[in-house]
């Protein structure tokens, strides 16, 4: 019997790590042109830091890798990469403002594994600290939105709500506002489990039932930017919040204009996003494939996590790319057109008396910046090419006796079994354009 | 107060994680170049598989992050790397051998941190998996090195040495094999604790006083490999392991002059390498630098760690480079001449009623590839030029009204205090090259 991997996690081998390593390669690259910064933070936190997570307290114990370190200290694996921004963004008052940083890796929760469900999986983010302007919220979506493109995607929308235009709704209808946080808990699940059971949940939140009723039909407004924001508008603006709500997304409408994607954006009132800590516009990214509606991205404003965890008060606002579900849906639409391997040629040698004469051939390919695997085993010219094919490597340069004499090596094109024989020169020429 | 990290572990900022990136991409580069492809295994392992690392046993738990998750799973923080790929080809018999593969990734040591020591640290590691000739170790050593020319480092050593050479001096001295593991644990610490220490923890192994001081001596032999293979080749041949090491080694300085590395070498007997895995060659790369020696890398033969995780027997060699030390090196000896940002061009806005051509000229930019923040706090644009000169943006392209007139904008060269007057298509033309 084997050792598998921990319940929840998976081993990425070289043909899967070769699709991630282009989605990270892309995020990186967009991010970085649009002047985000790299930052890395520690796969563990603080129990403090952690128990600070939605409602906070004991409950997250069972949703994280919570565990005691030797010296009895708490300490969780981080959940999120926003939380550990926020601790750091809290304890670097230095960093000047905006802090533009994104961040690109692995967080664990303690789910139940599902199909497309692990308990370690991948996100890519970015976030602007510091600044209160709606520019930042459309800054994180273009560049969500360069990286979906550069990635192949090309049916998806950008659902877009406020949370003060729901706590305008919440007002209106006068329910207390402390009940607000359960009640979005119970709005966030509305697609999953449907409006009865959403009424169940909002009713056992301390709602009265025909303020449920009501509040569901307000959420419901959905359609492009101009409708919703007008048709809405005269309904809320009589509530403070709901208003600046409404502006706010209005502001944000009209920077994604001028970034020429204003046409994927859908107002939603029912989006809520589950998490506590948002406070402004919030956002999702849906990408429709042939089987279903996904989403893939999200994110939206906290202005008090930064202040909640120590800081000074700090407006802040991100997005969070799901990079599993990104893969799992490029995988499935067939939007991958990677070869196996990074290796692109197998130095081959007819006799292991040539070997010496393989490495000189080698080195030379990877000079040229041609990555090339050599011979290791001492196996027989056709066990070497059984290798070649099995593990797809494109070219083999065969090392062979009486070629040699002619200063020259036989290069076979595996896919076609075409061969022939050329100088070292004119083989990295041919090579570095492939 | 604000959050700490917890204990032992770092957050790396923008100006730190820019030369980490540059370390990790030409690590990458390099692997690839040399047909080592690319795996990520969990974060977490079972405690099944971490508990055979060296001696195997309760006492492990000391020294790494262990846990039981809440189904009470024994759970532990990956320690290394090797364990994991060790479990990856003992699950995954039907990879084509050999399987080079490179991971670049943390692990978690439970350790006492202190200067340049923590208990998150990272790795990159490339193993050769399913080969038993010298040619992989060989391999394994002139990616490294051509890692470490890559980037920057000159005067720096390989100690090479074999168990197999250890283990024939240990039966040569009568001394029972079963006491091996805690002797070459002695040995280990050599450098560290001096001679007189190791002797006491020889002797406290079970070996007798004059056998300890004779294993001693024996070990001392260090030097060039003509000198030592040929010296000791004479003392140690009669002993079969010892002789089979001495042809190994052999057979690696044969291959490290065809790669033109060979004058790194240094045969080293008193290099023993802690963990008890090692079945054959192990190797050490060591700079100098005007404080000290450190090691950077290690590596060696492993031919039953596949095996011991439940696969077939598959030998395995491979050699880990200690990112920590690499970029610690580089930043005490000053060389890393790299930017603290990312970004090249802030475009600036002289008045917010610009910002859409702000947004133009930006997108532009980054549709050129060039790196661009953009104004996102409606400041000044006094406050504007203060942020950029903080953060160390070289360039910055100020959009104001009357030049926009004429189709053109101010270009800031930051650190000259220089500035131009020019059209989009120039800025772009000489900012690329830049």
């Amino acid at each position: 019997m084997t050792i598998q991997p921990p319940k929840g996690t998976r081993d990425f081998l070289p043909k899967e790590m070769i699709v991630r390593q282009f989605v990270f390669d892309i995020a990186r690259e967009v991010f970085e042109r649009f002047g985000f910064e790299p930052i890395e933070t520690p796969a563990i936190e603080s129990w403090e830091l952690l128990s600070k997570k939605g409602g906070g307290g004991e409950d997250i114990k069972k949703e994280i890798y919570y565990f005691r370190d030797k010296a009895d200290r708490e300490i969780g694996m981080r959940f999120d990469l926003t939380a550990p921004l926020g601790r750091v963004a809290a304890s670097n008052p230095q960093l000047p403002k905006p802090f533009k940083r994104y961040q690109m890796a692995a967080v664990w929760r303690y789910d139940n594994p599902q199909a497309g469900r692990y308990r370690e999986f991948w996100q890519a983010d970015a976030d602007i600290v510091g600044s209160e302007k709606m520019d930042s919220e459309a800054e994180c979506l273009v560049a969500a939105v360069t990286i979906l493109e550069a990635l192949g995607f090309r049916d998806f929308s950008i659902r877009l709500n406020n949370r003060k235009i729901l706590n305008g709704i919440i007002e209106f209808l006068g329910i207390p506002k402390e009940k607000a946080p359960d009640v979005f808990r119970s709005l966030d699940k509305l697609e999953k489990i449907g409006e009865s059971e959403v009424l169940k949940g909002v009713t056992s939140a301390g709602v009265n039932d025909s303020k449920a009723k009501k509040l569901l039909q307000m959420i419901k407004a959905r359609g492009s930017p101009g409708t919703i924001l007008q048709r809405e508008r005269k309904r809320l603006e009589s509530y403070s919040s709901a208003k600046q709500g409404m502006d706010e997304l209005e502001q944000i409408v009209k920077r994604c204009r001028a970034y020429g994607i204003a046409g994927k954006l859908i107002i939603d009132l029912s989006l809520v996003r589950g998490l506590d800590y948002y406070t402004g516009p919030i956002f999702e990214i849906s990408v429709r494939t042939k089987r279903e509606i996904g989403s893939i991205a999200g994110g939206g404003r906290y202005d008090n996590l930064v202040e909640a965890y120590g800081g000074r008060w700090t407006p802040a606002v991100g997005i969070s790319l799901g990079i599993e579900r990104i893969c799992e849906i490029m995988e499935a639409e067939k939007m991958v057109k990677h070869a196996q391997t990074r290796t692109k040629v197998f130095v081959a040698v007819a006799d292991e008396g040539l070997m010496e004469n393989a490495i000189f051939v080698a080195q030379k390919l990877r000079a040229a910046g041609i990555n090339s695997q050599i011979e290791l085993m001492g196996r027989s010219l056709g066990k070497q090419l059984e290798y070649v094919d099995r593990v797809k490597i494109p070219f083999a340069v065969i090392v062979g006796a009486q070629e040699l004499k002619k200063g020259k090596y036989t290069v076979r094109e595996m896919a076609k079994r075409k061969q022939g024989l050329f100088t070292l020169e004119k083989i990295i020429q041919t090579l570095r354009k492939k």
